[in-house]
């Protein structure tokens, strides 16, 4: 496969020079492993600057292990994880939550990727019944898997009932800075104010080589450090992790890449309105667009463009859009769909 | 703490500029996930060159993550691993190994880091017993953690011994690159070839920002992929990883650093020789020197250049020398600890 | 509470005379622990004669450990469990399964506790994809949570199925042989025959004290004597569980108990019939009766027969009946709803 | 095997005739399930006059099921277990103890079974060092699993020694009753006025059919009831395993069965004295004998007596004594030791 860039995930895309550079600048002489350097120091700083004090930061290798660290910290193996069944820790990460944390998943059929209340509710029966997983962390993804955003009013709807039960708020946040620069808000407002109590903070699809953190906001984070080394997320050589990090966080970095998408995806949505063979089935919120296209054209589409299946009976596929996507790609790739489909009649 | 090279561990250096220069050049459009690259698709023949046609290569993110992917494909939670007591996935990885596998752990006292099919024999009981976890693995660590070397001859006893009992062999080598420059071998003469069925081959260590590669010698390794991802040490930008190690393995980039790192711990222990009330503990094979010295120069010493206490019963100090340790540093330190013996009257 | 014989779970009711007969019948002297006594070895036979030659049984404490016993020796924790939503394994054992075999579960929901192809179909993609947990067993129970039966026929279709796609039919036979008895077959032809691979046999809520035994058939089951030992399954004091089966399976104890459950639970919905109040919401096939009443009553109710509340928000009740369940008991039940309804207006 | 009352294991007896009475008490109507009847109730008061109004009972099928429902109670999976090497947890439960809880167990090597402060101090390094499992229990058998003793005293200097250092005291009771009618003291004073935190109280090897109870000493034990039902060890006719409690802790039954074992250890250790070619091991504190005998002569008496080799290496073995130990079972064997002996030349 060539080196085009395609329309098959965010993690696609490489990584963003400002962090490449980041990389090669704390790249001299020593530096105290596994956390305890300047760089890490002072990037877990400005995290606090962005979330507020009572914040404590956990750096992890990928979205599957942050999102593990932070079931383990606050649920307990007869617990169970209230998700939309399309959730990333429900569909993607091949067990691991429930290898991990012992936790049963509890999965919620949406239409749009988001969990409501109501939805929520019809697993929170057999409270302190001991033959029943008690329901612990209520876990949303922001921008959700399928390009979708919740308001921060929706958010806050649910860390209420969540608090309201005795439970946690989780937010899978591989996409946040996509769902941030897209509401307009800061990533304060959206998380910790609107009473999440811990979030996956994503980096790898927003530019970064590799590296998520775990956020938790005003809990007893004891444990933590531990959980972290257990589960293989401990990065010895700590600063090249927090460097990416440091350089998202400057010069809103973070937000040029994911408005960028943002942008990107709905130029495509705006495109394909044209084609009536084409129908768009998600609002296209962040840097995602979902569309149903006849099933012909989708293997020829693929060879030149690689994307993924979304819902092989639906004939419905999946195009993401990068930090680095072109505007001549879209138009590229627009331009293919419009052949393929005048090929077929 | 300023940019000095210090001797706390080779996780402690930096990444060497020929690896940093290979990530950047893998900068370039996109590339599928999760290794279908091109580039990672290239380092696994690059590795199969090296340990022959029946060798199975998956990238890990660290040593922790490499060696519970090993553990958990050759072994059931019914089984047991016998290591050495002072083994890495004994002592150092928060009792990882026995959260992700289930295993127990059966650690064997040694004097020197080495196990010996008679320190083996110790567990060698209630075999077929179903109250008694089973023996299943064997792992040994190349170079040990006490800076130690097994020869090729008694690996091939070790594997003998396993492969009798119905065993496999594990080897541990976060710092292979340093036994194999030290014995003066093949990468394959140590390992498969000396009977090792897998191996954690160590990057990090040996000038690599993150990576090791869990390499399987002849195994059906079907079930690895899938423990891999719900392990979470499945890399989505893949290519990153396997660039460093195409690197890494060109060039005899592994063999220079390894080689200098070697001779770097050589110098340091000839050197203090000379000291009287330094005593050197473990033979110096590779790139550690372990020594007894006054406990009053412990703290000054580290205040300086930071290192790890390892017995502080016995007052006993690790020094681990790196790909990037200077001669100066050398000097340096050496006469820093005259001077602070010095003074002790 | 009195002594009285209510309708809440057939695990209420006490242990058959016959059965506490053998247990202090096989009251004598020493016996070798864990299984390796006489009883035990004839028990074990009289189940190879019943299931066939190529049959392997072992006892456990209860239905929770059968199942996780089985589960841990067919799958992998990568696996996944295909099973209907209303599952013992999936709502009514605190999370067990995914605790002890760290595999996910797929629930698949259905109107009568039944799972189809249909239904299994929509878990099978995917395959081979390491981001998804790999089905690799299907889990029915028969009789159901909800009382209904699978016909041998449905069984062999599921089970041919399962083979077809690489996996396993597990069947939870808590309720065994009030399915047997109500289909008129042999264990037999309803399991093996039938193509089941793993069988959790139910002693418990057809007479006996404790006790279910894994059944497998035609498997390697090297393992599992070590998973039955490692999941705390294992019976020290072996020979008074065996004792139990060993009665049970004699003089057609089993049949007698199951049959007569199963009539009285026909007799209860017989008379429920005329109650236009009562709206019965499952097939009485076996041992239960599924109603919705009016809410009202539920409670009034519970204080003099207590009973489970199935589903709260359609007011729907479970009603079981049991080996020691007397006519007068369901006259009496019926008069008392009667009188509670009449109350109502 | 004929029905012989040999000296294997103390679980080899059968169910004393007491026992049994209560079980059939019991066996009338229905009750309750899970232990919400009313024997269960009354015999978990019955522990409270025991043990003190702050104790909370749980009742567990088997002695690895309640030792690893303490610890997953006490710890989390990044914690570590110190206990004697041969401690039952450590050699006896088949990796139950890592499995269940993902706790590394981390043992200390004894002559007599017994910890000491000197002992654990061994593994008290590291503490908050994140690679480094961080002990959390420290766990004690009482009888230890070599027939020894702890003086309350002993008991008292490891209970604060693990309450200095934030851990807690578990004390596996399997022969719990044994030790105290060789103290001659009461269950209070041997365990929770001593400091223990949770206690492993055993049934089975002391007259029981099955069952143990894990007690807790003023600790908050809210996790309990779904720790123990996702351990599979929650009986669902529970009035059974509470009835053989409740008629173990009445008339003494308790007392009288262990005090006739430990005697009958007592005198087989008494007959031995007079011959010179074997040699006891170990004190004879409770109801084991352990010696040393020429090693011709196991498998002929094994023939005839089954008990266990100990450790092959030494020629040692192990004898236990029961509640149903006869004064002519132990001269018959003395009788056959003296025999086979004077075979030997």
């Amino acid at each position: 496969m060539s080196q085009i860039r395609g329309f098959a995930s965010d993690n696609n895309s490489g990584v963003h020079p400002e962090i490449l550079e980041a990389m090669a600048n704390v790249n001299k002489g020593h530096a105290v492993g596994y956390g305890d350097d300047e760089v890490t120091q002072r990037t877990i700083l400005k995290f606090k600057e962005i979330f507020g004090e009572a914040t404590d930061v956990y750096f992890a290798y990928n979205g599957t292990g942050a999102n593990v660290i932070a079931i383990q910290a606050l649920a307990s193996p007869y617990h169970a994880v209230i998700c939309p069944e399309t959730a990333h820790i429900n569909v993607d990460e091949c067990g691991a939550p429930e290898k991990h944390s012992g936790c049963k998943l509890l999965p919620v059929k949406t239409e749009d990727g988001k969990l409501s209340v109501e939805g929520i509710k019809t697993y929170m029966h057999g409270i302190g019944f001991e033959h029943h997983s008690q329901p612990k962390i209520i876990s949303i993804t922001q921008a959700t898997e399928l390009g979708t955003l919740y308001s921060i009013d929706e958010i806050k709807e649910i860390a209420d009932y969540a608090h309201n039960n005795d439970m946690y708020l989780h937010m899978d946040g591989a996409r946040i800075s996509n769902a941030v620069a897209a509401l307009g808000c800061s990533f304060k407002e959206m998380t910790v104010d609107a009473g999440v109590d811990v979030l996956s903070f994503g980096g790898t699809k927003n530019g970064l080589m590799y590296g998520e953190a775990v956020i938790f906001f005003g809990k007893n984070t004891e444990a933590v450090k531990y959980i972290r080394k257990q589960t293989a997320q401990l990065h010895s050589k700590m600063r090249y992790t927090a460097a990416q990090f440091e350089a998202l966080l400057s010069n809103d970095l973070w937000k040029r890449n994911a408005a960028h998408a943002n942008t990107m995806a709905k130029k495509l949505a705006d495109k394909l309105k044209d084609i009536p063979q084409v129908k768009i089935t998600q609002k296209v919120e962040s840097n995602g667009v979902f569309a149903i296209v006849p099933s012909q054209i989708i293997e020829p589409l693929q060879q030149e463009f690689f994307f993924y299946m979304w819902d092989p009976e639906k004939s419905e596929v999946r195009w993401m859009t990068s930090f680095d996507t072109q505007e001549e790609d879209i138009n590229t790739f627009v331009q293919l769909i419009k052949e393929k489909l005048s090929v077929l009649v």
